[in-house]
């Protein structure tokens, strides 16, 4: 009899539920990414969150799981992860949403990072929809359909779409993302799911798609803490300072609230989020304090900074697809090679020495709390498919290489999530996830949102992919 | 009848001096291929600078290139590349001196900058030897036998052995290589020639083996200055200023010498170079000024600081081969994981910050003088294969982000060629390569060491290869 009858619908559990009973065998690798691929079939033709994912290799590389006694598993023993599509993996091709890259065979290796998690004994998916090279524009050739879960009319963001779109539609468990801008905080915020941007450099690059080497950040998408926390181990993400076993008490804690000079940006989500979080810290006994960002400091260059370095960076990582051909690639980044935002190599120094400044100074001003807690985006996710939103409150975290983590929990004027970022001083990473697994819980508990109704999640009007679907090889 | 008649000996000829030939089809690829290769036949058992090279393929390549139509040609028509073997070249294999990676099946992408010399009309030739993942260590795999072409016995330096060897010895007239710490600027000294370090990130590192996100840089290795100029037209490498269409003139310039608080580290045949270059600079009207690097603005911590970052992210550089298997990895890189030296985030974050602070004040020396000429290696190429050689004087010119060019041109004791590296402040590449194009000839012409008896390069004992070696397909 299959150890599966205890979980009937394993799709259901995060990451930390689902690692003890596969690594003790309770549950098969083969029965949930059976009940995974099923759940996918039910929800694919409207999330359309997968971009490559064949079941007969799944369900194969599941059984060469089951087969591995239990004493030689691995700390992610089975552990199936979605893959942002523009990570290389060798057994699935990496195509980027690019026209440049339409080939259906894998580039024959795969990222560091994937190297490492299939070590660790992780089932690697599939790979899902992201916007073209993960810039801040859609796809030239799959177009990245991809719906929010929660509202098929509005976007999961992006630019890891698909890794939002699945993770918050309990599609896959986790799923990796990268971010430059605001590409795994955003979608988290706008699927209802944990997005963590570690410290910049905290997990290697080497195999993932280049845009800005001054920002671009490897990060994941999950539903919940505990989850992120595996993954850092595997990773050996570690502070200097080592965590307490005992959960963390808000009793006294300090928990900055940091709008940012980009407040003016929030919409009524993001505010009422913003009150009600304070709220909630505070019937635990935490001290709410606002958390100043000094404009003489440069703070409020932030995003002019952000913007010169995407620009002056793009116009180096996507040189060679430029000469390639420009016909094929997003008139965005033909902008960027062409700089035609005009982008002096003055402005570039500038940007990186003020940068470089102001990360000592945030270090400073976000060591006096427990944690800061700042908007993720200005609302819930926006109406249509074409804008993947805003990245305003996102890109000055990635700008700052700080640890940042999209909390979900509130909701939206018309009952979609809305996720707050937890941010923290460079390498204080599983000091904020620490922090965050009381914080966690109690706005997924009391913000307003909960993601309980996931089989009511309606399916309307599904549409037909118009390019290349899934594999169903 | 072929053109090559007018050039006998077109391996002799730098990329400056072939490249109009080429594009005028007075000298076919075809034959400037075969010339290399015939060079490469009679030197390769004794020098083993390539570790993957297909005559047939580069043939087959070159007659491609040669039907090309002039006005379709591009700006490196023809103009055969050596590849450091860390670099991802879709058609032939990429093994990283890692016995991890032994596969003879290439990795079927490009790397961003190998895609853009081959847009450019390049003819992508081999691959040349390295350390293992380019760090400081003999690989484990091909154990690196590469010699320097000017003394068997001696060490080509690393980590870009092969391109330094091959480009000194005549064997290509250009090659890529990478710099972490001094594996440019190293072997360009221990085998005479010019080797470019750009400006941190001014080529894209995708597709390149990451060891530091914070160093490594790609560059070039050739005969001439007007070589590396050639190469950074294509990668639009640009200072915000104009160039000058007059050459430099050294009449009233002022050209810094920073002895650095390396100096002790200097033999006498450094100690010579320098003092020569004073010599030959004065003579032609330049002002030479000793340049102070303050100790108290953290220059005497540059080293401590380089290997801190080496350590921290080689810890997460290579973290996907040590799960792999250590047994097959250098014990050094198996350090770095392990983080054998306790590098603390602490002290990983100190280093990012002051390393910062230091560029700025860095690119405001430098802006004093038209450039500033340094050691590049303690003395001549060192005894032995083993040990690549010291990188005390490159590391603080990759660490603070600044262009450095070694300029060959004396001579150690022994004869062989000692270079200097010409250092400007950050993004000053193309002028500083104005400048080289004085001072490179005047150095080359009377330094002391001519590259001119090429044809007289004994060939003492060869030995035969320990492991794979060339691919005569």
């Amino acid at each position: 009899m299959s150890a599966v009858s205890d979980h009937e619908e394993p799709w259901k559990l995060t990451a930390a539920e689902v690692l003890p009973l596969l690594r003790s065998g309770e549950l098969k690798v083969l029965d949930l990414a059976k009940s995974l691929l099923t759940r996918i079939h039910q929800r694919d033709e409207s999330v359309k969150a997968w971009v490559w994912l064949s079941p007969s290799q799944i369900l194969q590389q599941a059984q060469v799981l089951d087969d591995i006694p239990s004493a030689q598993r691995g700390p992610l023993h089975g552990l199936p992860v979605g893959v942002k599509d523009i990570i290389l993996t060798k057994d699935m091709p990496t195509q980027y949403n690019s026209k440049l890259y339409q080939s259906e065979t894998p580039i024959n290796a795969d990222a560091n990072c994937i190297i490492t998690l299939r070590q660790a004994g992780a089932l690697i998916f599939g790979k899902t929809t992201t916007t073209e090279f993960a810039s801040s524009k859609q796809g030239n050739w799959h177009q990245n359909h991809t719906a929010n879960p929660h509202d098929l009319e509005r976007t999961p963001g992006g630019s890891s779409s698909g890794s939002g779109a699945a993770v918050g539609d309990f599609q896959i468990p986790v799923a990796l993302g990268t971010q430059t801008g605001g590409s795994i905080i955003r979608p988290a915020s706008f699927n209802g799911c944990y997005g963590f941007k570690p410290t910049w450099g905290s997990i290697s690059r080497e195999g993932i798609a280049q845009w800005s080497w001054t920002l671009d950040t490897c990060g994941f998408l999950c539903r919940s803490v505990e989850d992120v926390e595996r993954i850092l181990d595997v990773f050996q993400v570690m502070d200097d300072e080592p965590i307490p076993k005992e959960p963390f008490s808000l009793k006294g804690a300090v928990i900055g609230f940091a709008k940012t000079h980009n407040w003016p940006a929030a919409g009524p989500g993001t505010e009422k989020a913003m009150e009600k979080a304070v709220e909630l810290l505070k019937k635990q006994g935490a001290r709410a304090e606002a958390v100043d960002l000094p404009e003489d400091m440069g703070f409020d260059n932030a995003l002019k900074w952000h913007n010169t370095v995407l620009n002056a960076e793009g116009k180096t990582s996507f040189l060679g697809q430029y000469r390639t051909d420009t016909k094929l690639l997003h008139d965005d980044i033909v902008g960027y090679v062409e700089n035609r935002k005009n982008v002096s190599r003055k402005d570039q120094l500038e940007a990186y020495d003020s940068c470089a400044r102001l990360r000592v100074t945030w270090d400073e001003i976000a060591s006096k709390c427990d944690l800061v807690i700042t908007p993720s985006i200005p609302d819930e996710a926006p109406k249509g498919l074409e804008n993947t939103g805003n990245m305003t409150f996102c890109s000055m975290w990635t700008m700052l290489h700080a640890p940042a983590l999209n909390i979900p929990g509130f909701a939206g004027e018309n009952g979609l999530p809305i996720g707050l970022t937890a941010v923290a001083p460079r390498f204080r990473d599983r000091h904020l996830l620490h922090v965050a697994r009381t914080i966690g819980p109690l706005f997924e508990k009391e913000g307003g949102w909960q993601r309980k109704n996931v089989e009511s999640i309606p399916i309307r009007q599904p549409v037909r992919r118009s390019s290349t679907g899934l594999r169903s090889t």
